[in-house]
């Protein structure tokens, strides 16, 4: 049995751990708050501190790319560390995420580094608004980030930003990013192994409610976009030699894409993976890093999932439509946390925004706020 | 979080816990070697014993039908046990199971209780030759069974059974039984909920190996003989008052099935559900008995489950097919034990066929023996 040390004991570790038992491996997670590792499915169970836990491993990974850099670094050390601390790095920085789109010409928003007023006179001078302002180092699901659509809100903007860079502990850094007027968001799910087989997921299309994914929806996809989509994967993956899953989101701005932020790890759209692909991305994870044969990444068929967002229950009824899984995390109930997510299929589109109807119509809108709105436009369009 | 607690720690309380982990359900399990409630993941980690197990669990289900009775009688008195002892019990004597088939009126083979020398006599007067001798409490996969093809061998057959009947520890019987010349062996997997709710999968082709189930396929079905395998799994849990999921195992003879044996849980000839069909059985087994709705039981494409008896390993090359996937046990190595099992999907029958027989390359004949002769005939079938 291969032992897997995951850094991070979030949702992410728990449903690896769900997928690789079947496969005899053994999943601990260290959580970065208690220092521990600890079993993700039952956390109850401690396994020592972060050196026991690389000792007892054979391969370590990460769930998240906010990983502390000595305990990237520790990982690291032992050899046993994948992706590398650089790939992972590259998702928890800005800059270095900019750096890495430039050297494999990998297109995106035309930006611009801020470091002090000046830079940030610069940027505004360079790029035209409306200008989206993101830190470097922190700042997910819509944190850390500035808007700057008039020149009269220039200065206020400033202040705030300026606040932000004197208060941060790290040595930060804000990317100052052109607004693109983008069609819609798409992401790609992909998986990498050593010897450097690639396999692709369908382009995910994500909606986003408050800077937060609510939904995302696979289906069958368009050709060019998906070509474009795998060859920036391939591109991305070659230059850091990665191992393991990478999601890539994008802007589609007509027929091209444009790179938006990369994550070096399983990713919230592609849970719908569990449901409506050969083999889910969790697995997929598990197979690259423990140098496994990756499982094929097929639709089987069209899928959404739909983020349980602040909420730690839902009406039973639910699960009396066909083809929906509940995908719980057993976290404590928090405004605005990820407490579990929804997976719903369908033997063909139509029916699958039949069904998502119908769960916009027992899932609260205060809960799911634009649930009901998106599927109406969904169906709509079948 | 509602509790689950599983009399047994096998294979099928692991695979509950795996699927009852996003449902929120924690699912523990009865050893009823150490006597130990443990996780079935992860067994090391105890929670005392069965009497504490009762108090924690909200709900008490089954894994196997040989629970002790004073095991049942002690869950059945906390009024969280379901299906219920009677129903368990039903599974696990074939003297009641007979009486049960009778009282519904569905088809099985001709048979006749033997408990002494003149039972004997009478059963092989009564019945044609062949005829197979089942003992009532015992015996599965082929233990506990005699085969009478010819007068000559009767003696040596009594001879053989009558020690056995002496050396039980329990009031044993033995079911003689008229062997059928069926055409094949299939299986119904189905479940009902406490409301009367009634959802059943496809009925499964099943193949055996020296007595023990080799593999078993899910594929579009003939529909008279889906409507009959119903109606049997209506009248027989309807007659139990049954909640949870019951496989059915019968002989197709013709356009006729007889039914052969019951089991009163999830069953190895459903594994396949957890790739191929919209709601696997376990996830199903959970729903019926924590009283939520029952999932969709539909087909999502031709799937087939291959055991894997007495071997703790596998070539790497299996992961390279498409669509499947690798479900081991965790369990010591034993000649004849069940260690795990690979599930297969094809997009049709065709190439599920297909996979079949390249998985066969890849599966060494000795712990295989019949699976590249069942994977060609199946080939040459579609």
């Amino acid at each position: 049995m291969k032992k897997v040390l995951v850094l991070g004991a979030g949702q992410l570790a728990r449903m690896m751990e769900l997928a690789g038992t079947p496969l005899n491996l053994d999943v601990k997670a260290f959580d970065v708050r208690s220092l521990k590792v600890v079993q993700p499915i039952s956390p109850e169970h401690e396994y020592g501190n972060l050196a026991q836990g690389i000792a007892n491993a054979d391969v370590i990974t990460a769930e998240f790319e906010h990983v502390a850099h000595d305990t990237l670094s520790e990982c690291e050390a032992s050899s046993k560390l994948y992706p590398s601390s650089n790939a992972i790095k590259i998702g928890g920085d800005r800059r270095l995420e900019k750096s890495l789109l430039e050297s494999c010409q990998a297109a995106n928003a035309k930006h611009y580094f801020v470091n002090n007023k000046a830079d940030f006179d610069q940027a505004i001078s360079a790029l035209s608004l409306p200008i989206i302002f993101k830190s470097a180092l922190e700042g997910y699901d819509g944190k850390g980030q500035w808007r700057l659509k008039t020149p009269e809100d220039a200065e206020a903007v400033w202040l705030d930003m300026a606040k932000f860079l004197a208060d941060a502990k790290d040595t930060q850094s804000i990317v100052a990013e052109q607004m693109v007027p983008f069609d819609r968001e798409v992401s790609l799910v992909g998986v990498r192994r050593k010897n450097g087989d690639i396999a692709v997921y369908p382009l995910t299309e994500n909606h986003h409610t408050q800077g937060i994914l609510s939904v995302s929806v696979a289906a069958p996809v368009n050709e060019t976009l998906q070509k474009q989509a795998g060859e920036v994967f391939k591109a991305l993956t070659e230059e850091l030699n990665y191992v393991g899953v990478l999601a890539i989101e994008f802007f589609q701005v007509g027929e091209t894409l444009l790179v938006n932020e990369i994550a070096p790890r399983v990713h919230n759209s592609g849970h719908w993976t569990q449901q409506g692909a050969d083999t889910c991305q969790f697995e997929n994870h598990l197979r690259a890093i423990c140098d496994l044969p990756l499982g094929s990444t097929s639709l089987v068929r069209p899928t959404a999932m739909i983020n349980i967002i602040g909420e730690d229950e839902v009406s039973n009824d639910v699960l009396a439509i066909p083809s929906v899984t509940i995908h719980w995390y057993n976290k404590g109930k928090r405004a605005g946390r990820k407490m579990g997510h929804i997976n719903v299929s369908g033997e063909s589109e139509l029916i699958l925004a039949q069904r998502l109807v119908q769960l916009a119509t027992l899932l609260p809108a205060s809960a799911f706020p634009d649930l009901a709105e998106f599927a109406q436009s969904y169906l709509a369009n079948k």
